[in-house]
């Protein structure tokens, strides 16, 4: 166990993260009272990058595993695996975060199966433990470590929704896209092209963000706009480039895919 | 099976533990008598913390296990691992728990399949024994060894239940939120704040539980409070800290959300 | 092979059991046919403790499996585990049972799996013997060998019963609860408590079997009202034990405890 | 391979059997053309005991396995074992029964999973081969080698029937309980007790077999008679032995039971 | 791999098969383009037969397949199973073909899971390879391989069906049952019966094929015409062989019986 | 690791494309970006020969996986065999191509389950990293490695389709069958054919693209047009062929068949 490469888990260089309220103080407090933070918000709207932000920050090590609900309890604590001299235990990324002191982000939580979550459980209260049920060890928090799970409200749905004794022990902060000129921003200085491009491609996102429940699943993303800077960067017409990174990615719904183009020509 | 260190199940300090009703003096009786116990009661009102106390008092080492849908009964028993010399048997935590003579805690019983449920009936009745019958082993329990379980009635549904021939072999103690006097205690106490406002939180959960049924699935426990209590100790305005630790693990609804705010506004 | 203890299954001492119908001598005179018994009858009424008693009057060992829905027929007949010189073969306990005359008694076998029961087939006709396919032996049962299966007709469902051609293979013997008087002398027995004491507590359990299927799942079993007497033998006041012992267990439905616990306070 | 014991799987001693119709001529010509063939019928009418007989008369080995729907094509083909040399091929009784030219009865083959059924098609035409596809071996079947599957009509439901590909296969013999006249030879002989009993235990069947579709889901079976019978020859009274073996097995109607009952009390 | 026996594969001597239509050209030409070919029509009526008569008739090995709903994509193209010196690839059926160059048909294919059906997709277009992706190796396929495979319309239901990127893969042959002419040349050549006693069996074949649909799911397929015969062949009178062979096989609903009872006694 | 052979990723020689609008141009753009890329389109229009055709121009290596709903993420990432120095880890062809800077194509992801999806994310956004969580690694990808999916937005129903989380990483490419011209031109090319005959079976085709949501699941393909054209050119009659290869794959329905043959008689 001695040999985990702590360095690795350290996020190299300084995440590009522009700040809209209050999330990096609030963010701060939690993590000085070690209290579990549970981020949520829309896809795309840079959740995975605010804790890759913190985590900088913070100087500490971050674990981050993508749930599905495929993911067996086994998958985050650890399994036995078969070794020229037997078994030999193998930490999962929940165990090797708990032992180094990591900040562990279990990303879209809510599609992971009930003995995910159950198994956080010890290590979000009082108790901060992972009881490796199948080695016999009980695993005690390094003082650094942090739970971080994100979950998108928008795909709660009756069959899949985190329990009540799960969600009440996270304290809770919500993300949205950011506001017109701070994405403005960001397009242009990730996508590389000029700020009236860059202003462009956001309005065509607010307008999609306004279809949002009336047609479309999710309005673009702040990504999807970068895309398609970078599209237009490399050449591309912006009105193709539009198709391709804002639209097609959407929906596939003829009468709305008109609308978006419609909003797309508005623009260019 | 010699070498299980039961040392490193003893809870090691007195838990912080403020009783509420006759419940100490209920769990006592029923130790003595080795009736198996289940504790039921709501999300984060103090069933894991009152075990770890009577295991305190008592002086009994402490097994806790998170149950969970996908847990089989191997996890509870044990099952045979693959060394240099063949396979080995492992016990599982509730064999553990049999041979050392401790306190077993199934947290959340009701998530478990029903093999897990049913592999425990030995151990509850007048054989106390556990078969291994993978290991062709009978395990008389130490005489010291106790079964509790806990569950929340509030999640019971016509799915998943516990089944009667399980549910009589237990004695019950109800557990609830508790009282106003009480609660701000011990949100003073473990948020480390001062009075006044530990009382304000604890006004705000009444609200919440009152609307338990109507539109909450469940009130805000006593550890958001002291999580509150802890963002407002770190410095963040109580609003801020309330909105956090409060309204937001608990709902999305935003009809909900405004009347919770709401009640936060009238505190602070 | 030659290695199983025989003598860990033998009933160690004559258990209390207070026969009350014909059940001994048809039992007896099954078991010179050695013909397969179902025993029938509601959660906590005994049938568990009638097995062990019968094993013990007859001096053969007993073998008891408590059946569940995760339980695969390898559980029963045994599977091949890998050793230090490749796999070795492990007998279940059905096969255990097989081979050293044993009595079987497959606790709750409407639990298990299709597979379950249809291993136990050859084993119950003119057959009497228990093929292992997957070890290419057919076990030919001892001439002490009976097995013996136990359901409760009341959690029968259009889902889960036992297949005719399963049924059709057992004689049956019908199970309820014991007459007042007798069931008193039980409780006072077990219990520890005197007469007087006893006698309330199983009016109250006949009140609450005459709740069944109008509100109850079940009524209190005896073994309730052991744990109720236990309480009050270590100094609980009856109400108290009762509530834990015997309402708290039952139901959680509000109207239905208020029902119980008027109950509870006629008598004490 | 060749250490397979051929031996024994043959019938040991001529079981009793009593030909009703023409089934004795149909089965003998179907064998002759080595035609797989099809026994249908109630529970417990003899159609196990038919093919024990016909193996003993034509002098062949029979292999039995009783399907159920978690038997996988591997319980049936054969698999690898790890041994000290690595893995080792194990034949299924299938292929054991093709190697050595047995007659192997798959008993309630509709329980069985797909994969169980079409494995024996390429063995139940022209081909008569089984390709053991794991191995990389196509096993030609041994001249004397026939398939026969059973299968309760009754139970046939949309969800569970075998499918037209695998019928038309198989020739089928139909069963159904025998007459008055032999069915009491029968019990008589079976049961060893003399003919009036055993005549009166017939005419209860006969009632039940009458109530099949109206409250039954299936009538008395040959071998309920018998166990009745047994039971009397131990010194029970005949109302008490037909209440535990052939009202009890049957149902838990309270008043299907007492119509029973009172069948029961017309003859004894 | 070079020790892969390839003549195990071949058709050993020529297959009786009566050609009906085009089939034997269209399917030469198909097999000249390597164009994958689909074999469509009832159950028995001749699909195996003719993709062995084609084999035999071009000279190629034939490996069949048997496919069915647990059968997984490794069961298809290989595992690596343990051996003395660690794991070792172990082939599956269809990269043998592959390998060898040999006609590999998949029997009612329709039956298969998804993975079955996309795992051949790339050695049925223009790419003809077959990626192991746990072995990390691309079989490119032998010139002579070709892929068909086989499903039975009649059972195509919302649930089962090919998806069409794997419909469109392929060639499609129809097939139904023979001519009456041809049918009863086979009948009697296969079934060794003179002719009049062949063509009362097809009429009687023709009678039950029009009620498919009207009661029956299928008609007798021309294999059990073969089966009447030869009992007929062994000395049963043709009534009770046809109830064996023809009409038992195909119904259990008593009227149905009684309709193709009444048809085989209208010519027998 | 080092030991993986680049070069059998290479496509060997230049795939036969016929670019239809932009897409050559927005895919290079794309890739300089290193942009994951979505491909949509129906069955057979040319989505995987397009990759081919990129990957062959770029001159990078290409790995494509065939997704299906019973695929693991193991299949795509990796797993411990068992090798004779204990375990030994594997990549998957998702390692695989992230470490040898090869476009990884999934081919219709949607089928794949979600922990699929999900473990291409970090690949698909600024990390451009892949954790092997089982193996406690993070492989960084290679600067050439890029993402292909490809979907047909036919088959998206609400229970299978992509998430909104997942979609928004990938630019789209929307492809459909070519102009008349250009099929005709791709079918003479490919079937070798003259361009009369090929100018018909794209007219064949058209009428079957009309009926598509009108009983058709899907049009005919420009695959299956090929095909037809290759049977023509080994000799056999056009209306035979088209039957073969143009009608029989697309549907059972017998209306739908006549429509299409009139459809195949109006032109040959």
């Amino acid at each position: 166990m001695q040999d985990i490469d702590r360095d690795q888990y350290l996020v190299k260089s300084e995440p590009y993260y522009r700040p809209v309220h209050q999330e990096v103080d609030l963010y701060r407090a939690a993590y000085e009272a070690r209290m579990p933070v549970m981020l949520k918000g829309p896809t795309g709207c840079g959740k995975t990058r605010f804790v890759e932000y913190m985590a900088w920050t913070l100087g500490k090590p971050l674990i981050t595993v993508a749930c599905n609900e495929d993911m067996t309890a086994s998958d985050l604590v650890g399994r036995f695996l078969l070794d020229i001299n037997g078994t030999k235990w193998q930490d999962g990324p929940l165990t090797v975060a708990a032992r180094i002191g990591a900040i562990c982000y279990l990303d879209e939580v809510v599609e992971a199966r009930q003995d995910t979550t159950v198994v956080i459980h010890p290590l979000t209260d009082h108790r901060r433990n992972l009881p490796l049920e199948k080695k016999g060890e009980i695993v005690e928090a390094h003082p650094d470590f942090q739970i971080v799970i994100s979950y998108n409200p928008g795909y709660q749905s009756l069959m899949k929704d985190l329990k009540q004794s799960t969600k009440q022990r996270f304290g809770a902060l919500d993300f949205d896209y950011p506001t017109a000129e701070i994405e403005t921003e960001i397009v242009a200085h990730e996508g590389k092209v000029d700020k009236p491009i860059a202003e462009k491609l956001v309005q065509i996102a607010h307008r999609s963000r306004n279809l949002k429940g009336h047609g479309l699943d999710e309005g673009m993303s702040t990504r999807l706009l970068v895309y398609a800077a970078q599209l237009i960067g490399k050449g591309i017409d912006p009105q193709s480039a539009a198709r391709m990174a804002l639209v097609g990615p959407l929906t596939d719904d003829p009468d709305m895919r008109d609308t978006l183009d419609a909003a797309v020509n508005t623009y260019f």
